[in-house]
């Protein structure tokens, strides 16, 4: 397919994807490839050097894009912004030894947690560029967008963090939730995982059943509580329990909450309503009415519905998101955006794929 | 395919089934079949009246077994017990009508809420049989097997409550979870909303998609907490939420609890291990170790886990169950082995099928 | 969602949709509102008229839309075409009643069979607008695209025709590839049926499990033998035996064909290629290579590969495309683009969806 | 869960599965725990042992089941049987070592090739106990049952082989099938694949797409077309394609057929009618009726149907197993029944689990 007829006579961005051959730098290039001022210059997937993204990904294969580099090979020239899809802990080193004038949106959990020694007591070791982390700025683009304009180095959101934070935050920085006492249980289809090698994965196991894992331990708690306890202004512990489902995309969040001093769930809504009114990515639903994975599918929406409980006091707010759009690919290329000063919609308009 | 080898030469309890139409028919049909004590002498559906249950459910073609009938037209000679499978709201009058000597176990809603003032307000309308309600016996037969064993009529317990119940009352009887502030959110295949022709259970409609329904309202709350408050002996009240993923069979659930006085999460997870000790299709999971549901799948195994919560002061139960055996039809005939003095195992010891 | 932003300042082509609610209808309105010269003026959903479509499809809720309204309602004012996604056997008097203006690509199989004698004797009716039969243009664009160009009523292909034909079309008529003897197998996702309320299609039904079905008598069989006959210069009879199996989208075929005089695997590849060497949306894939349907997913692609087959002078063509995008609304907006001199390309550029 | 009280008092066959930790030999262990007359007393799995069962399967964690060991520390001391469920390859060398009073079941592809040079054709590599191989009889029960019954080492079927083979061998040694000119599609489940780590299976890989594979080159090729050849008394040549589709079991064959001399539909019926009239896992389906995988899953059933093709002088044959009961671990047990004189339905009575 020839190139995005959008694109001629544009000037367009230089764009580099470090670690292509995964399920977070497919749908970044799926997306980038329709953006009318994003050009993929290097994509580098250290493993399948050499060789074209179509045999790697063929469903790719219609486009022309760059062969597949390792990271130590480029010269970086005719590149502007580098997407950094590597797996978790690699990649301070390899942010760091960027060239100054890149910016980078880093999709990895390498720069979220502020704090280098709640890393190293969730990492299991210290942090590799502290310095970069004191600069890196928090992608929820639409809570931090102000901060993600100047920015160097984006830390983009986990993906449970970005379905949980969206339907919380606001609500919790107007006191109508209680920050306190917060129970979120998750839903997440397989891509979450990534597309590495375990028996866990295959789909013999994963199909026809669901479980509860990283039960007290998984490494997305303190990013939703670093960020909760920014808008309650002191400390914050959740519970936080993901589930893995039989399906690709999706993820679900159900947030349990105790309502704020006088408020009720309109107030919650209201909030929620509030902060999202004029933002093209974030709806809050009707009364009544809930979200659900399948509407937001390859799309970069988040769908946010708020319930009463049967709990006195108490409220649900749930949130559904595309976790590689949404909660990584889609939000790394809003952030993108943000940071270069361009509309923040652009690559990002596609509807969701249902069925 | 023949009738069970080991059947031969014994005197057969007699099997009505009403409503072997519908999913949980069809696995009270598959399991009894393989039954050494009991034959299925009448199986009913209205609307499929004089044909084959080959041509309703194919799979189970290669057995013999009774045309499907109507209700209205049966003789009940020869029965012993009735399985009664039919929708919630029809039963009562169904049951009301049936010759006394019959036993009868109901798998509907209608004679599970004890008081007809809670039906009334979650059914809509007056119980039918308020009579026969207080005569009925709650049948989770773990926990109420003495009651069942002298009952004519049991009410199987819902899906839900099932998989909630056996991971809380024992815990909550011993005062080592608090009965209140109870959350629990809960994953379902499809099979739970059972055959009937609507839009949302198409194949296209619950494929690759997950989301959470009945949000406050779902019907199986109030059996929770009935059955909860039976243990705590005082009014609770609880959050309940449902979500259906994309599966067939499967119900996982999550409930998160406060410790009670001076509790730990190894009193909570001994309490259960105490309670089931000696159980046959109930396994409480050692430290770190959660169910899922792929290793229930077919059976009428509950797998219970136990997890220390990131909140301090809680804790996690997790369970697992296949919500057409444990949540329904193998339930039911545990429950018709205790009524008539079988061994409780009798017709369900096939292992879980997995993958 | 704000409209596409390159929309701005041209003149649209207004767009009417007859029969929103269905899975056709919800994939051009999909594809449609990202198109940048078209407009979506009108959608009617005779049973959803007066609601809007964020409740029959909240996957589109983002999107500035009509209300739903019924065909005989419609002024027809400010619309220039008319895509007719409503079912089989009610779009020919619909059609006729149209206003000669407008320009119609009917998605049904209405207009399809040339020959109404074949059309009576598949449907179990007489044609009901012979005449504009006659004025119908088959609108396999890649094959047939000089006369969509000037064609007022364009009927688009069944899905499983649309995999195959462009998969044997080429190398039939250049003789590579004898046109009697030949034998297709197809799958098929759920999608494929549409949304209509049948206890087959419940998810229960088609999840975990595969089977053919319509063997010998599904009325795609005739449409697949006009079109070879056309290309063949004679009467052609097939084989063709359509499978279900447990996925949304996607169809897959699996052509077997003995070879023409002389040719061999080699030669029916290069007739593959010639054909479509500068097509946008169909791929002829290297030697070894198969296609799969989820490197198509959401997009208007078609990948065939060839292989040798065991049988000496036979040989296999594979197929794959999205049912809903290249096998229905995809295809129609690459008919409507043609016939209205647009680029062809438009609003059908996105990527495929992997995972 | 207790052991079989069936198995109370009787002498029992002693067992030992080599390869437990696979899907084979996961059903292996499921179907024989509930076997009458057989005792499970050896389990090897040589990558995980000195552990438990319930750690590689938990879903077999309820019953009583020895530690996993390692092939080369085995005494055989008690074991009267051995099912070999190991990889292709491996298997020769460690059938040929050991004790001569075992009686073998070996579920790999290592003995079905009666022909040594047609093995090394298509494995590579010579065989390793070519004398083993000449007293080895292919176990497909229902159609060489006679020579299972006095054997050593048997064979035991391919999954594809297994359900394309009872569909047509009765009818091609009737001579009511033409042997050349068969054409063989195929669906399977993932099951099919095993469980080894490989990126093509993992759960984002397999969900939501269907494609071809093996096209041409799949090594049941040769043995359908040895026992095809058997039953025609001269060699024949097939096209077998099997494709990949996503569910964890089932397997669907549709056989496109010429019809021999003088024959027609209903001669293919009959002939296969006869040949299974009374065996208790092969139904012949009535005309019109197609079979389906979800009929047969977790079963030993094989369902059959034939339909007239299209193409004049054609029928189809289609049919429907479990790839890992009757397809592989169920025939190992029936053809076990066989060799040493048991009831051959034994521990192989459950209906199949649908939905």
């Amino acid at each position: 397919m020839s190139a995005d007829q959008s694109k001629l006579g544009r000037s367009q961005l230089g764009i580099a994807v470090l670690g292509a051959s995964g399920y977070t730098g497919a749908d970044l290039v799926r997306l980038l490839v329709r953006h009318p001022a994003a050009e993929l210059r290097v994509l580098t997937a250290d493993r399948h050097a050499g060789r074209s993204i179509a045999e790697v990904f063929p469903h790719l294969a219609a486009f022309d894009l760059p062969v597949l580099t390792r990271v130590e090979d480029q010269s970086w020239a005719g590149i502007d912004l580098v997407f950094c899809a590597l797996p978790h802990g690699t990649t301070q080193e390899i942010i760091a030894a960027l060239p100054g004038h890149l910016r980078v949106v880093d999709l990895s959990a390498d720069f979220r947690l502020a704090d280098p020694e709640v890393y190293a007591a969730w990492y299991g070791h210290a942090h590799r560029a502290p310095a970069l982390q004191a600069d890196a700025v928090y992608g929820l683009t639409e809570l931090t967008r102000a901060r993600v304009a100047g920015a160097r180095l984006v830390a983009n959101p986990g993906c449970y963090p970005t379905a949980a934070l969206l339907a919380l935050v606001p609500a919790v920085a107007a006191g109508v939730i209680a920050a306190d006492d917060i129970v979120i249980t998750a839903l997440s289809g397989a891509t979450g995982a990534g597309r590495s090698l375990k028996e866990s994965l295959l789909f013999c196991e994963v199909a026809e059943g669901a479980h509860a894992y990283g039960i007290g331990s998984h490494r997305h708690m303190p990013e939703i509580e670093q960020e909760l306890a920014r808008a309650a202004g002191r400390p914050v512990t959740v519970s936080f329990t993901p589930h893995l489902v039989p399906m690709n995309r999706g993820e679900f969040v159900t947030a349990h909450v105790r309502l704020g001093p006088g408020a009720d769930v309109e107030a919650v809504r209201g909030a929620l309503a509030d902060t999202y009114r004029d933002e093209p990515f974030v709806r809050v639903l009707p009364p009544g009415v809930a979200p659900a994975t399948r509407h937001v599918r390859g799309s970069n929406l988040c769908l946010i519905g708020v319930f009463p409980d049967r709990r006195p006091g108490c409220a649900l707010v749930l949130s559904a998101i595309d976790n590689l759009v949404k909660g990584s690919s889609g939000m790394a290329i809003q952030n993108m955006n943000v940071m270069v000063g361009l509309d923040e919609t652009l690559g990002l308009e596609q509807a969701p794929v249902f069925p």
